[in-house]
């Protein structure tokens, strides 16, 4: 392997030659020898290319940088954002708990990507130095969770938000195509009265379009944006009206509303806006589990279990049971959702922990968040397009189930009282019979009163009360 | 112990002669010896008696029950909710998921009291029906659902906000008046450059304000009822017209924007209303363990500490250390910050665990849900009144530490440029010598541009910019 | 109320004239309104009571205390233990964090009644002193971490352990007793192959004897207690031989092996075997969760569920729908599981953030421990006494099922391959047909193979092999 | 892109051209795209090498399978373990929650790389079967979890404990090394007695060495091996004798005690095993928390912090503050540890859901606990080496702070009592003097019994003592 040296205020430090980054990042190689190498989010990284593009233009207008530096910088910006140094970002999460090693990570790479284009060599004096041009006006401390909101906003909007919304317009087209289709409830996992399967989906669609709202408000507070902050919130070296101008260039740069944040002490100190958010996403989280438990035991079987509603076959079951299918679709976003919750109490610990002026647990929050938004966003596409799009009721096992009930029983409370209703169902119980035998049978009501007043589909409200 | 005979559709039941409740509940105190008795909040059986007078006036107004039933039950529901019967409900959390049994323990105990009330023994035939008049147009899972929310929303309008509030407005004062306090600021737990104890400060205000908007944003989805959904959600039971009106009686009633919600499936099955606010408590509880740990650091000492504030003395710190002082009110708050992150799992878990039409942690996550929102109330008032209130500046300690301190280098970046500042202050550092005496050693400025350059009051921004 | 005045360090306080408590009681009963009054659990205080016997002992047979002390101490622990005085601990777990305040508690109800007992008036200079005598060699440093250990061990041998084992015992019981009932086996919650319900439940003993070994494991790191550390471990102001002669005495006084603790360093700083000892706990809650949903799957119906089992019905299921029976204490089992997972989370944020030589978590540590260790044992008891002990198989459903199978053809894997065995199984589920006629159908074997081949009694292993 | 065809028992799919993965994984690379390609770790995939190879022979030893055969597939899955075919395993966690696809990318690569090795073509009839022959005598359901142990237990060997014994070791060194610096003491971050570093790191030993214990203790259950369960746990379609030999085979090639599970149906239907170790795993990161919490703390300075160590300085600590060294190993620790706490919660949330024979949440199970294994490990070495093992004390901040203390005077007690004790303490502390001065013009005490009593190195107890 190729090497050239690279410094810092500490020394010398032996860099691989096809690299751009310097010395401070290979120090964090060594290091931070934890998991796997570049588990940094790229999200994050692209984060800092809109930050780092946007301090300079900002620097610029404010007569701190020069138009050639501004230029040098934000063309690299725009080369990192379209994916062309993917591999110049080694660092792991597991790093400096600001972040720091990241940021110099993105200042070495422009910086010495700029001396290139400029065509100087690496040995040549920096055209634009990584702490005094690129990192102008900045410290990782307001970079780091500027770069941090900026990814998890993103990915919300981008990827997680889109994959609610395509599952939710599934469940409520389905709801309403099944919205006349009546069949036995259960509550207690026993049954109860009847409801229609659109009135069962209607729950699911209602519960997502809550989270969709829960997750939506808390984006105002993900959208304050800690630089201009510097070092302690206060702002140090920092030139007058830097804050505002810059949380306007990165609006303008990635098209999303980030404004400055309003205290900049708790946008170091505190990540409360990533523990926000991240709570929404746990509650869809809670809320996809159960759509995707009901789900698969409404469709489970084929023979032995409730069976009333189809799911689509989408490969071999099982390597030893021939002509096995299952729910495996369910599965997987079930398993997303224990891991949302987990990351949730990840990033609550890392939320409690700041000291002072900085939180220092800003990676693990970060990859969290970006972890889970993610696998929300991909598990309700693929939950969407390969498992409720090809949803179906079973209308046979549906029919088979509503006329063995026994919790039709219920509208009979208002006509002869809960004690004697309970007589009849407990008497068609032991009997292994059914309800109207038994009714008439006890001498509580005729034949024909049992027919008027037992009558599944009128044991379903209308839709619209709801 | 003295008892007489209560039946129910299962038979008869032995119950205490001097209580009012029947047999439902006399089978689920022997039924489930779990835990503590009584330990189903009392909040939720006032919430039942708010719902429980709310669905007779609702009832009676719609034709479908008399007023002299409307009457007997209003009364009971008035003397329980004036505590006049505390000790009528013997029930734990551990019972029944759907709380059906606490539902039926208040059913039993109105129709009992009503009894007495009118005059009639408990032989007599019941004049108002446990079932069928208490509740009437009702189940267990809509009304406990209901309940919860009742008193959820209460117990966060009534304990949480308002103490939360008061302690925001203590920091806000203290932010104020210590505006002009500049000390040195700390990352990483190590010392940087300066801002104010108001600056400071003010990032705990921000985190709280945030906080309470989080918890603001979540109380539209807990002011929706369950009520008018009965078995499943269909209503099916229910008079037309009942579930608006019933929520608008529990509105009047409560003093509280209670409205009916608009999915009753997800009303009952689902509790993501509770995920969601409980997601807010748990924010703030990150909140608040940052200030805790914060304080306790800064009053750190008296002697080998941090001790750049001094925080009262309300009691002796120490059975075998004579004369110690402790943050004791940090340590009452931080403990319930853990608490309110544990409660938060616990009510996750309940809530991805819905089947169906019904979601049977109701009581774990009511309960949970309660404790988490009385703590945060209580503790934020508690560490106001015995310390915030009382927190002043250690002026010599701060002063000590700011004219020691190496970080105040920062300043010189944009004169001299990061690495030459990087060198005065590591030669300092090694030297165990002040900044300014290595700046000029290092010719790299003068005494008098370093006294022009290097001013703390200088360095912590405006706060109009913040 | 009447007062009398009591006095500590800080000066006087006015306390209720008819409590033994003094001063620094009434002082956090005033400073810390947070939560329930007496909110500090019974069992720490017996802990309490054992450690300060113990210590009265060992401090009189090391010469550091007359035997009239002795004695009189070790009335009132005696008392105390006997439920005498359960009204003199007003305090809360959400207090200082080292429990300092429910040792002087304690300290002070000794003092206090000794003075009575030895016919004195408060007035009258202290028989035995709270810091002097009752707290002797001790600190709450030590004391409290060692009530919590006496505490914990305790519940987790009276009631967590009996409890398991009973429901273990049960559960093993009905293994046997089923073991030769062949039914559907269910993967993915899709039929698949046959087993026996004696299997089935096999799995649940199982999970149990891991779960109780694990536990057992845990107890040894549990038994250390740290008295003698005193202040910050290094046993300022004990006597020589008195870490392992008080240990020695409360493992007498308890009947339980309590050794002092190899390092008083880690028994102040840390509570890594609460951790411990409830993750154990928490591994119960698990596998309890697996097993109560399990049976309440397995039971539900009782026409449109699965319906495999039968569980006593203990109660009117519903207050609305008549005759309804469901599975209620798996659902108290279900809920307190959920309770100890967040419990679980709770400790574990507690125990991380001891700093340097104290953890001052420790109230809410010993809270959260108490409560889990008594639900789970009690849940246990009440799940076996009203649901496990009465399940019985419901035949014709079993048969049923088994009958219907399509993955009774994975036995002809090795027979005819897996490819032609998915053929027949999936040609019969689209026929809605049995396996036999369309193995036959399609040529793959004969009806007479197929009746050797395909047996449900000769896929179920045998039990020796497990 | 060039493709071929493949075929399952759903028909045709398209492969790439130059993969060995057969039709089902292509299913599901199509079928789940969630999250990062190839996300399921690698340490499974080689976890399935292991038991392929011991099935192969132990099939081919009780007569099931050619030698052929198993020679062919024990190459390939000695060249899978050899790293030549990582490339052949792209399909990630969210997927099945049985690992079936996982499974079938092993036996699908193993089948057709068999293919080529013996010179055929993929048109050719395969020569070993995916399903009759690599999947021979497993099913999905024993082979996940079967790697997933062989994958874990190999982990915690071979990464986390030794790294967790280096950290030890290095500690109980620096234990040793300063057992004479007697320094002041704290608790609740209040200055307290005395003791001496020695002591101080004896209890982050004395925690790691528990920790150890506690994690060893779990491995016997861990080593507990699911294959030959087949299905559902009755062993279906296994040869006699299968069980004990195949997996005396994976403890041969893998040189690991695993051993045949005492209950197959627990070991498919609950992954207790992994919650049990994984609960040791959350008590290490909870140590692991305190201690990395403590040096961070003592380090913290240079100036202004508590500065009674000295940690080295690895990297630049800003990028704005020049000079700025930070104790980030202690920040990587504490972000693995906040990790570790979240993952066990998403390991819960999966350990609960089992259902009937089955739990299919074993992908998401198995990644988390890889990833924290390894991150415990890798983060204690990288904390090692470039942290503890350069722990040096700074002696003159260290006695600064002792003889300041006014703690000193709880050696009083026994002389004078605890309250007169206070009075010097308070005395002191109001006046800013010290100890010694108050005590004597409080008349208490002699200049010289001062001297003989309160000496700070008669106040650490003795080593041996612990």
């Amino acid at each position: 392997m190729e090497y050239r040296i690279e410094k810092d205020t500490m020394g010398d430090v032996k860099v691989p030659a096809d690299k751009y980054w310097g010395a401070q990042t290979e120090r964090s190689r060594n290091n931070f020898k934890i998991g796997a190498e570049a588990s940094m989010p790229l999200e994050i990284v692209h984060g800092f290319a809109y930050l780092k593009k946007a301090a300079a233009h900002t620097n610029y207008e404010l007569g701190a940088l020069s138009q050639e530096k501004r230029d040098l910088i934000s063309k690299v910006c725009d080369e990192i954002l379209d994916n062309q140094h993917n591999d110049q970002f080694p660092l792991v999460i597991w790093q400096t708990g600001s972040g720091t090693q990241s940021n110099m990570n993105v200042n070495e790479v422009v910086s010495n990507r700029a001396q290139i284009i400029a065509g100087k060599t690496y040995d040549d004096e920096k055209i634009v130095h990584p702490n005094d041009d690129v990192n102008k006006s900045q410290s990782s401390n307001d970079t780091f969770p500027t770069g941090m909101h900026i990814a998890c906003y993103k990915m919300v909007i981008e990827t997680t938000i889109p994959g609610i919304e395509k599952l939710r317009d599934t469940l409520k087209e389905k709801s309403k195509a099944f919205e006349k289709v009546v069949k036995i409830g259960r509550t207690h996992l026993m049954d109860a009265t009847p409801l229609t399967i659109g009135q069962e989906f209607s729950g699911y669609v209602s519960q997502l379009d809550h989270g969709l709202k829960a997750l939506k408000n808390t984006l105002d507070h993900l959208s304050e944006i800690a630089l201009g902050g510097t070092a302690v919130g206060t702002g140090i070296n920092t030139p007058d009206g830097y804050s505002e101008l810059v949380a306007k260039k990165i609006a303008e740069f990635s098209g999303l509303p980030f404004r400055t944040a309003e205290n900049k002490f708790e946008a170091l100190a505190a990540h409360d806006a990533i523990v926000e958010s991240h709570g929404a996403l746990k509650q869809i989280a809670v809320s996809l589990n159960k759509i995707g438990n009901d789900i698969r035991l409404l469709a489970s079987g084929p023979r032995s279990g409730i069976g009333e509603i189809i799911i689509p076959a989408n490969e071999p079951g099982s390597s030893i049971m021939p002509g096995k299918v299952n729910p495996t679709q369910a599965e997987a976003l079930t398993m997303v959702c224990a891991q949302v919750i987990g990351n949730d109490v990840a990033i609550t610990v890392g939320g409690t922990q700041g000291h002072y002026e900085l939180n220092v647990f800003k990676p693990l929050m970060a990859a969290n968040f970006l972890q889970s938004a993610r696998l929300i966003g991909d598990a309700c596409v693929s939950f969407n397009d390969n498992c409720a799009v090809g949803i179906e009721p079973n209308y046979e096992r549906i029919k088979e189930h509503l006329d063995n009930s026994l919790m039709l029983v219920t509208a009979l409370n208002t006509k002869i009282g809960y004690e004697k209703a309970a007589k009849i169902a407990k008497t068609a119980h032991e009997n292994g019979t059914r309800l109207k035998e038994e009714a008439i049978n006890l001498g509580f009501l005729t034949a024909e009163e049992f027919d008027e007043w037992v009558k599944p589909e009128d044991m379903i409200g209308s839709l619209k009360k709801q």
